[in-house]
């Protein structure tokens, strides 16, 4: 039997995808789910409905409410937060780079080395510079990766996953979906997520 | 010393209301906070930010995913859920009903029991005879109460409500608000709405 699995559909640039990075791990590893992290943009997903920003900025009490609600969560669970400007920031060179990663064994880190450079440390993951530092950081050949990054390959590799997450039904990030297609929004969720892929392996 | 309390805003129409509503007496008994009903209108809210009806009738994959979300929800919980048809219903009459109820003792039991009606039983709460039916049932007395649902007064209490709602920051339901004005918004932040209430009473 298949070990139960769980695919993390993330977005660098949303906030409560921040959380989920971070908590995944040890929670996967303790429920014994085998989690593969799926970058896309939801950029064209909110397009395509007509909004041309995040809600959080379309909606200012709903902004608000979320800012709030993320710096008392990071503080519950002892998470550095710092609100990132601006907000949102392109997310299109995080996600490439993040696809050429987790096909060797630094992309994970690099995931969250990103979120905590964007949410913690107030940096521009937008700039390539700051995803350079990440890379080095990590030993990941920076000139060869942001190569890489920028192939048709990986181009088309995040376009067709992006097209994927709107066919399943995502709207926004992180979701969770388990093999039997149950689909499972924010970081809310992420236990109930777990414990759903525990029993459909 | 006041005993710790907090404001449930609670909307008729609105599905996670109708978890909280069931959810909020024995949690709020065990943390020892009081809670205090404050029914309102999302309509006017979502007018002002350009929405003609809920969110999850407007953003197809949205609603797709809260329906789903709510029936496994309501599983995990072991309450009884049907989908309301039509949704939203108009919940003006309830919401003034319920205005009249919580000056009396009857007024949590008509919440609880319109949010059952709607959400569990399959019935219309737009129609009069279904709120007949429940304060037949709470021993109210139907006619007196509708009429004084009627009133300039409760009409004008409505009004009130919501815009102080809006005022507070409101833009969703259910929304939980501390004695220091913190906004907690949706079912899966009674909890922590509750411990936050403890430490601020």
């Amino acid at each position: 039997m298949a070990a139960p699995s769980l695919d993390f559909w993330l977005e660098f640039a949303s906030t409560y995808s921040y959380l989920a990075a971070i908590r995944i791990g040890p929670l996967a590893a303790a429920a014994d789910v085998k989690v593969r992290f799926r970058p896309f943009l939801l950029g064209p997903i909110f397009a395509a409905q007509g909004w041309t920003t995040s809600p959080f900025n379309l909606f200012a009490a709903k902004g608000r409410n979320m800012w709030r609600d993320l710096e008392r969560t990071c503080a519950d669970l002892g998470l550095p937060f710092r609100r990132p400007e601006p907000f949102p920031q392109s997310s299109v060179l995080a996600a490439r780079i993040a696809l050429v990663g987790l096909g060797a064994p630094w992309g994970e880190d690099f995931c969250r080395a990103t979120y905590r450079a964007e949410f913690a440390e107030g940096r521009r993951i937008d700039d390539p510079e700051t995803i350079r530092g990440i890379l080095s950081g990590l030993n990941a050949d920076p000139g060869a990766v942001m190569a890489e990054a920028q192939s048709a390959a990986i181009k088309d590799k995040l376009r067709a996953e992006t097209a994927e997450a709107q066919n399943l039904g995502i709207f926004g990030a992180p979701s969770f979906i388990t093999p039997d297609r149950e689909l499972f929004w924010g970081n809310d969720r992420l236990e109930t997520a777990l414990g759903w892929a525990k029993r459909t392996p």
